[in-house]
Parts: C-alpha cells; sequence; structure tokens
C-alpha cells in the first residue's frame, strides 16, 4: 500500500551533489556550500596528501580568521606552491598513528583543513570513484614558532595585490563562496581554541586534517638526541573510546519570531547593543535536557515574559561567529500569555509587539545593506530590522510573507 | 491587516510553566521537562542559597552518572540533610566573584546542580515572583578529594533501601522524570568531561550551580600559610570576551526516516553493533558550516549512497549520552538516486528499502519493551526497531502514520 502523497512535485536532478543539496526549504547565507565533504576520506593520508598536491586544488587562507578575497564578495585562493613555506610539501604524509607516536608537543604545525571537492570541477582531482577540484584552508595568523613561515606566505600574496577581508563579520561574500568560508572559519577556530585537552589540561594534537583533536600518550618533548622512547603523558579520560572533546563544537541556539495568538503582530526584541530603532527576534542558546521547541518557549518567556504555545522549525543558519547553529523557529504566543515582562532575564533593553504594517515597512526601508544605512526613506525613529544575511530577517519576511497560512512542506 | 490563520486552534492555557510548554509538536522521551529552570538566577548566589535550605527542596543524586531510583521507573530524592556531609550547609554562599579570588586547584568541590522549580507543587520554596518545590542535582560518583564525603552521602542513602539504577541507559524511567534526569546527567557529565581548560590547560572551577566553567586569573595553591596574595595563572584566551569553552556542549545530530521518491520503501541501515535483524534510521553529527537539512542529505549519501530531495524537521530529542541533541527529519529520496551504495562510509553494515508492510508489522512486533524482546509473535529473522523511547521509532512511526500526507503543523 503506497503512502498518500498529494501535490508532491520531484526536486529536479543532475549528476552533482550540488543540486542535490537543494530540496525545497529555504537555504540560509552560510549554508548552501557547493562542495562534496567526504568527511569519511578525512582519515585517509593517501587520499589528502594525493588532493593536497594536484594541480587544480584551491588553497583559502585565513589569517585572525579573516579570508583572505579578492574583493568583499570573492574569496582569493592561492595554489600549493603558495602555502608550502609553511605547510612543507606534504602535511599529510604520515598516518594518524605515525603522528601519535612522534608526537611533541614543542613542535607546532599548522593547521591544514580539507574542506572537500566542486564536483561541477570535473577536470579536477579524481580519487576512486570522486571527481571535483580539492579545497582546504590554511590558518596563516602568524603566532608561536610557525609565525615566521606564515608571515612569509602572507607577505607573498599580498606582493600579488591581495588581501585579508577587513572587519569582523564577513557576510558581503557571494552566498556560495560564504559557506565554504563558514566551513573553514568554525573548524580552524575550534582548533584555535582547543589546543589543550579539556579533559587533562595537556596538549593536544590537530589530526584527520583539522576535523579532530587527540590527546596523545607520549610525547618526545625535552628527550636529549638519541632518545630511544617517548616519555608516558598523564592519564586522559579522551583516550578510552570515543570523546566529543576530540571533535568541533557547534552550538544550537534558537532564534524566534514569536506572532500574537491572533497572528496579527510580532514580538522584536532589543539589546543595549543594538544601534539605534533596531529590534530583532529574540535568541539563545539550547540547553542540556531541552527540545527544540522547549529552548523556544524557555528563551521567549525569559527573556520577554511571554508565553508560547505552538512552535514550527523554519529553517538553520550555520552561524560561525565562533560556532552556532542558528535554528529558526515561527512560534505563536497564547492568548493571556503576550503580557511584556523584562523583569526575568536583564538579557533585553527593551521588547515590543510590532504591527505587520510597521514590520512590513521595515523589511523595505529599515534594513541595511552591506553595513550602509538601507534607505534614506526611512522615518525618524522608525523600526529597523537585521539584513538578509541573518536568518532573524528570513524568519520576519516569513512571516510577513504569509508563512502562518502557507501549505505544509511536504 | 491580520495574517490569515486557518484551523488555528488555541493552546489550552493554566497558570503553570508545564502547560504552557506543550504545543502541538510532539514531546520525545528525554523532552518534556516539568521544571522552569529559571536561567537567569543561576548567578545569584542569594536565590541558590535559599532554594538549597529549603525544606521542601528536592536533591538528586548521580553516581557515575546513574540516578537514585525508588524503582526502574521513579527516581528518589534526597534532602538536604542528605546531601550536606558532601556540600556542606551551603554551597552558593560565595559571589563568583568571591570564589575566583579564593580559588585554590589543590581544593575539589562537589558539583551542586540547579535544575529549576516545580511550579505545580506551589507550596514550596519562593523567591519574588517564583514558586516552586526546588531541584537540584549532586554529583556524589567517590572521586578523588572528595570520595570519602561522597561515600558517607551514599552509604547512608543506601542504608535506607535506595539505590542507583543500574545499566548504562535509563529509559525505564516515566517521561518527566526522565527529562529532569536526562538535563541533570548531561550536566554533570560536561563538568566531570572539563575539569581543564581546553584554551589554555589550567584547571577550572564550576560556578553558576554547575552550569559554567571558569577559568581563573590567579591560585592560592601550594603557597604557604599566611600568604597575602595568591599566584598569578598562565594566560588564557577564554578570560577575555565570552567563551564557549565556559558553556556546556550539545552536539547537534541529525536523525532521519528516508521515504522512496513514490513514497512506499522506508531506507533503514544497521551497524555491526546491533542485535541480530535489528534496523534503525539513519543518523550521525551536524557538521560546522552546515544546515540541519544539509547536514541530512550529507549523512545519507555518506552511510547509504542514496541522495536526498526534500527533508522536513519532524521533532527533536535531547539524548544525554554523553551530550546529544537528536535532530529528527523525514526525507524524500530523488527519483534517480535510490541506490545503495555502501562503499562511502564504512558505518553500516547494511542499508536496505523496507516495504511500509514489513515496517508496520515490525512496529507491532518488532519492537522491544525494557530490554524484553517486544514478542513472541515475530517471525524469525523479521526486522526489528529500536524502542519508542528512541526519536527513530517517533520517525518511523510518524511515516507510517501518514506523516507524508497530513497538513502544516501551524
Amino acid at each position: 500500500m503506497a503512502l498518500p502523497i498529494p501535490d508532491l512535485p520531484v526536486l529536479a536532478e543532475d549528476d552533482s551533489m550540488l543540486s542535490r543539496k537543494f530540496g525545497r526549504e529555504l537555504a540560509n547565507y552560510f549554508a548552501g556550500s557547493p562542495l562534496n565533504r567526504l568527511s569519511f576520506l578525512r582519515t585517509d593520508h593517501a587520499f589528502l596528501s594525493s588532493a593536497f598536491s594536484h594541480p587544480t586544488t584551491k588553497f583559502l587562507l585565513l589569517q585572525n580568521l579573516s579570508p583572505l578575497a579578492k574583493d568583499p564578495t570573492t574569496l582569493a585562493y592561492v595554489h600549493k606552491a603558495d602555502v608550502e613555506p609553511l605547510t612543507g610539501p606534504d602535511p599529510f604524509k604520515k598516518t594518524e598513528e605515525q603522528l601519535l607516536q612522534e608526537f611533541n608537543s614543542d613542535v607546532t604545525f599548522p593547521v591544514v583543513l580539507f574542506l572537500g571537492i566542486d564536483e561541477k570541477k570535473k577536470t579536477g582531482f579524481e580519487w576512486r570513484e570522486y571527481k571535483g577540484e580539492a579545497h582546504f584552508a590554511v590558518d596563516v595568523t602568524p603566532q608561536g614558532p610557525i609565525a615566521e613561515k606564515a608571515k612569509s606566505v602572507t607577505e607573498a600574496v599580498k606582493a600579488k595585490g591581495i588581501d585579508f577581508l577587513p572587519g569582523a563579520r564577513h557576510v558581503s561574500l557571494n552566498a556560495p563562496e560564504a559557506a565554504i568560508y563558514a566551513q573553514a572559519r568554525h573548524m580552524l577556530d575550534w582548533n584555535a581554541r582547543n589546543p589543550f585537552c579539556g579533559g587533562c589540561g595537556q596538549k593536544t594534537l590537530s589530526t584527520n586534517s583539522g576535523t579532530k583533536r587527540v590527546c596523545p600518550p607520549t610525547d618526545w618533548a625535552g628527550l636529549p638526541d638519541g632518545s630511544k622512547a617517548p616519555k608516558e603523558r598523564g592519564h586522559c579520560p579522551t583516550r578510552k573510546g570515543i570523546s566529543n572533546l576530540s571533535f568541533p563544537r557547534t552550538d544550537p541556539t534558537i532564534i524566534v519570531a514569536v506572532v500574537s495568538a491572533d497572528g496579527t503582530k510580532l514580538l522584536l526584541g532589543r539589546s543595549k547593543r543594538f544601534p539605534p530603532d533596531w529590534y530583532s527576534t529574540l535568541a539563545g542558546f539550547l540547553e542540556p535536557g531541552e527540545s527544540i521547541e522547549e529552548a523556544v518557549r524557555r528563551e521567549v518567556y525569559e527573556e520577554s515574559g511571554v508565553m508560547v504555545g505552538r512552535v514550527v522549525i523554519h529553517s538553520s543558519q550555520p552561524w560561525p561567529y565562533p560556532a552556532n547553529l542558528m535554528i529558526g523557529a515561527i512560534a505563536q504566543a497564547t492568548p493571556s500569555g503576550e503580557t511584556i515582562y523584562l523583569g526575568n532575564d536583564a538579557e533585553l533593553e527593551d521588547a515590543k509587539w510590532f504591527s505587520q504594517d510597521e514590520v512590513r515597512e521595515a523589511l523595505l526601508v529599515g534594513v541595511d545593506q552591506f553595513g550602509q544605512d538601507g534607505s534614506q526613506s526611512r522615518k525618524e525613529g522608525a523600526l529597523r530590522l537585521p539584513p538578509q544575511t541573518a536568518i532573524a530577517n528570513r524568519l520576519i519576511d516569513a512571516v510577513i510573507g504569509g508563512y502562518l497560512g502557507a501549505a505544509s512542506k511536504i
């Protein structure tokens, strides 16, 4: 007996991962990467070596987490020859086992992160059944023992007239490259934040091309030349079984557009850090032992006093500042739960119910584009909203665009 | 202009957080806690002291992460007097600032975790406008310098005939208490796994009643009696601004029931660790720089070779083993992407398309109840599925129950 699936249009297909990645949902900014990560090959050092050495392979450089870019909208990639002064000719020559045996906590290797392959570029690298242009990211921040080598790389590329994108957020990049950058930034930042083991306090080693950090059982640091065996290190609980401390951290965060019980108003709040007249959807970290819907109800209650009934998950957005997964929801207040009370949490400076007309107007004239105040036509003191690169804007836009009255997505 | 919201039944209300926590979505096992966490009061040591000392306050003990329980379905709580030999009369006497100033890395405090208040119990504790029975969890694992004190607590409760629940999973607990346990387990485990700072390798201090770990700038350890000032500790990057390393980690994980393009079949897989005939939905960790839908498509492709088009998020489940948020989805394969290929990732031993009839039968007779093989009526070699406490079962049940043909949730 077949399931009834009324009105179920079939997804367009071609032979690359790219199109298969898009169903019917909204792809928020920083999502929608064109790369196939081939995550199962990260443990294969022969694969990594081969990808690293291929002439079509692209290297993205990050300095203090800023990407090398041609212009504010486009990343700049360099070649293997450009990174070699820092990485050496083959940073993947050795297996994880060999690296662990040779671990010396006084020696620092740069993080060379395998991002994936772009299967649209079929003339690129081949490995088994996988074909495409390989992409790596390299952390070239001039720090610690590798500072000089990193500098030699960055100075050489700057001499060619390319530079790192200034600023703290990089929301001017074109969408597919923003997703590549999000992956690179989140992963390299995780490596930079976690040089030590949370379980035992000893130095860790980056393996699997920047996607795992291991706490080695032995160390050659400080031993005289000609030593035959390394020192045993202190006990570490992460060495037994699989520990999540060895893998990148992503913090699930809820963000929610709350509509009034009758659907006519939208709840928005502002923190003290916001520019004048600027309001946004409420947001907060999901806590241990909570479902997404529970986190939404708790955060809205804590920040605004409003009681939420139904919660529907709308879309999600990777947000690499430093490591968030924004889970976007649209929720409905209960009829007697609409009173705003800021006395629970001190997080918001203000929260207000806005009419749909006010919000619709703000979407048109109160949204900044690339750091510029959105429009001259905004009235003094009228509502301003976050840009379209933020999921907050997409949630607000969905409500105003009739999401509540729309049919099911499946 | 009002938004059109056709057929929008209003949520039932009463005056507690509990009912407000439930909208129309499915509450999976380990979600649906009856407690209001009052997370904004965790920084208020006077509040915590007062809650700790109230005669109605309940203390849940965990030993090696197993809860104290009356029987396999019900938690056992103890009183302040029972935990005092370990915690002292008031573990919240000091502010975070004072604790930081007095930090001595040779001194170990037990973690006393504030879980929240049960507002249904109005005769309990009162603080400002908040009323209800306060709940704490205390880690009584006999380890390190506090081993003897912890033992004195556990032996005293065991002498009363109460014991810790055996086993590695605690899915026999009644649902509201399972959610309380999930919160306690996840948080206490996070504290136990992270005694050191990942940013600098030095010991950290648990503050905010077990919900934050701080890397103190100074240390009194090893100083002679009468010393006037503590030693400065090494630089730590987590001390500047807000660091996610200071807060509990939750790993977002996708889990997905994939239906065939025509909706007639369901894709299930098995790992080598599974009991005979047992299959489940596919699952895997969400990666940095991915939306939920992208993670679903990647994991299904990597584990089974199947290409997924549309993805709809169904529900979520906190899974405290050790720290997951399971994000449950229902997805649809593309018409030409249904061929199973296990050669990408080596994770699954097998993956298969099952007919709806097979799966419907397995939901009836192939599901274990509390560790017992589900039914005598299951045919030799017929499909077995995970229990109802697992979101995998709920996703499969949703598909078989007609989810794909159902109307929108909002």
